[in-house]
């Protein structure tokens, strides 16, 4: 039996079903390199010292480690920080294993997508899609965060914007993201990323982070690190427009913990 | 200080951070109006019994009994199921609590929105808005989720359905909920909701349940119960067909639990 587990976006987060899983499973594997992981509680959970397995073990190698485990009749268990499934990162996994005739079994988290409408008082009823803003590759910069954002402005729609990971492991911080989507702005020019666009940003959730509620502009000079997202928001009804500026104002904007 | 804590969407999804709130709590209340709360976790977790609040408690009267137990000095959660936040539901309490110089702090829980994506394979970058599927009120059908489901199968993008929670508790089966999409098909006639329409059907997730891919006119017939919710994809990446068929499979459509 193979588990697929998510221990969401940081320390605290990681549910009873999760914990369960990680402390019966005789193979515990990891992965840090979609999210940020709670190192700490996953070493609290299993029984040995959990292995860390790179893109290149998952994907090049296709789980050849977690499957020696299998193969001897025992559990094992893939932990990734946040959903173990929404990004459909692991889903390749899931298959090969199933064709082998492991049963397989996902333990959904909380993931940064939901957590960060609940964080910044966003209606999920107005999530329009979710795009990533990604560093240049290439030296080509995706348009798709500025194409689904004009889209859903359009249609009265919030938009989530994830935010790169690089190979390294560095996750973007708000201000690079800022400036990604200033020159996308400049090359597009129908007035989505505006100097003046309100921003939702939430930063390090469960790593001492917060929300900010704040203009692109002042996203360049913010000291806050990644992991981060960015929620351009449509039209905010009273009640998300009380709540997001009460929850933003518990911290003033510029200044990271 | 308020807590306002979700437990996710059934047994097995409550976190370590709900779980302190709640065990840390002088006051521990709870509502089960807008989720399926998983009562015998929270019992497990709560030092006294925890206070059942109806919807009027929370709305007509304004919290009265929490903003009791937070004017004597002591701490207050208020449990729900899922995530707390996300549909805005206690966004007026919060807003209350700060007008009244009580700080609030939401702990966010894995949310069906999130976790049912997770469990249907389905890849969160297409999800192109939330609607709900309702009894009629005063005759009368919503026709939101016509209308969001025709937009996004434009955009390629998939459509979450969410289903309906009587006044007396019930929530809304599969099957009722085909019905009225067959019905607003009916009087829209713009080709959305047909009979052979496939939607993935998440039900009971948590609480013994599963996930089906078929077509709207099996689920009339379908025995499962709810809490259900029902997404409308757009066209699915192979990815996201095989990791759908192969999780569906494991229960035969028209076979509830």
């Amino acid at each position: 039996m193979l588990y697929i587990v998510g221990l969401g976006p940081g320390p605290g987060y990681a549910t009873e079903a999760a914990l369960r899983a990680i402390r019966e499973a005789d193979c515990v594997f990891y992965e840090d390199y979609t999210g940020p992981l709670d190192l700490e509680t996953l070493r609290r959970a299993a029984v040995g010292e959990p292995v860390r397995l790179a893109r290149r073990d998952l994907e090049e190698e296709s789980g050849r480690r977690i499957f020696e485990c299998l193969r001897e009749g025992r559990r094992a268990v893939l932990v990734t920080a946040g959903d173990p499934a929404l990004a459909t990162s692991h889903h390749a996994l899931v298959a090969l294993a199933r064709a082998r005739g492991f049963p397989v079994q996902i333990i959904p988290g909380v993931s940064i997508i939901c957590a960060a409408f609940s964080a910044a008082c966003l209606s999920i009823y107005k999530l329009g899609g979710v795009a990533t803003v990604t560093y240049p590759r290439g030296g080509i910069y995706s348009r798709r965060p500025y194409e689904l954002a004009e889209q859903n402005l359009r249609r009265d729609m919030h938009t989530l914007l994830l935010l790169d990971v690089r190979e390294d492991g560095f996750f973007m911080p708000p201000r690079d993201a800022a400036e990604i989507l200033l020159r996308l702005e400049e090359e597009e020019q129908r007035g989505v990323f505006t100097l003046d666009r309100h921003v939702a940003v939430v930063y390090r959730l469960g790593w001492g982070g917060s929300t900010l509620y704040t203009q692109l502009r002042d996203l360049l000079s913010l000291e806050a690190e990644g992991p981060a997202v960015i929620i351009v928001p449509a039209r905010l009804s009273p009640v998300e427009k009380e709540c997001l500026e009460v929850a933003a104002a518990r911290r003033p904007a510029g200044k990271a913990p």
